[in-house]
């Protein structure tokens, strides 16, 4: 039984990063398979026109399942000993809450800091739309390192709501935005974890083609 | 045991729709709590600044949970029975994932033609930017009545994706929005639920202090 994951640019998408990362942590094998940059859909997805469109799309056991938290849901389902979502009922609807929130919101904070690993932008001049999303995040994290005693979002335990609000600690980290210690502990933590490293990596040896998407943001 | 639902405008919060719709399909008894106009959250969520925000959000068995998505997963949990989800496991990740390209995506039809339940736009100039996203969820609602036979979209229960759907058929009817027989049939269907005939009349006595937000728009 195979699995195909299907993603676009390692640098830029940042649902390819969360889907991969859902797959990782559910313990599912699988290959990836690489849209190219210049497919339209991909360039759209990549422009952040449409956010979500079909990458990531995951294949596995004659199922296809796009969109990053149906994905998670269906991860969830299949994998339940990998406790992609909290086990207490109450923490599981805040944990879906959250991403719920990062999947459908967080509009300019998505539009004005895009995610590009590969880049540094110390002293980065935050636009004030976007502040208000990066209060929102910070609020959130530190509601739940709080409630749930860390280190991760949810306890001990990596869950959905930490993949999907990683790509968030690498636009943090690649805007210089300035963090209190327990959000700033929090992001370096997700950016060392060991999928991150390796993501992170991949995306630093990918091709150029993507790059020219840069400029026409 | 109360449950309350913290809703915006029924007029033109397409959220609030949602949630409310959800509620209803599950069989929970639960009172509406209407956050006012003036409320700069409100505000934004009708102005679609932000999409899902805190609004809708349901409080039920000491349990907050907030998004729409993340209401539609608690409510399919706690009640099984209502059948929010389709049975079958393939099914149920198709489902998930056309919620979830409404949930993050179609941002030109939302923006483009937002929900106004009152309202009448015959022969609307839909704006080319939109097209593909109503081109697209044709082609989702022709694939779902095809796969599983209608009269909605995963056969003969409502579920999760024709509350998500639902105020799409709404904009369609006040925009105009020309159809084939299968997708006009399905948004007829889905506008003479009892259920939206209820909402759509409370919208249409819904005072008028909101009717501002259209003007600025």
């Amino acid at each position: 039984m195979t699995a195909t994951l299907t993603i676009s640019s390692k640098n830029y998408s940042s649902w390819s990063l969360r889907g991969w990362l859902l797959c990782r942590l559910a313990g599912l094998e699988f290959e990836e398979d690489r849209t190219p940059a210049s497919d339209p859909a991909t360039r759209a997805e990549l422009l952040l026109l449409s956010p979500s469109f079909l990458v990531p799309a995951l294949e596995h056991d004659g199922i296809k399942v796009w969109d990053t938290l149906a994905i998670a849901e269906y991860l969830n389902e299949t994998f339940p000993q990998a406790g992609l979502l909290p086990g207490d009922r109450k923490a599981r609807a805040h944990c879906r809450s959250i991403c719920g929130e990062m999947h459908s919101g967080f509009v300019n904070l998505r539009s004005s800091l895009p995610m590009n690993l590969k880049a540094r932008h110390p002293d980065f001049k935050v636009w004030a739309g976007a502040q208000g999303d990066i209060d929102r995040v910070k609020t959130i994290w530190r509601d739940c390192l709080q409630t749930y005693g860390g280190p991760y979002l949810f306890g001990t335990r990596l869950t959905v709501a930490d993949a999907m609000y990683a790509p968030v600690c690498a636009r943090f980290h690649t805007y210089d935005v300035k963090l209190d210690a327990a959000c700033a502990d929090y992001a370096a933590r997700i950016l060392a974890l060991p999928q991150m490293v390796e993501w992170t990596e991949a995306a630093g040896n990918e091709p150029e083609e993507v790059q020219e998407l840069e400029v026409e943001f």
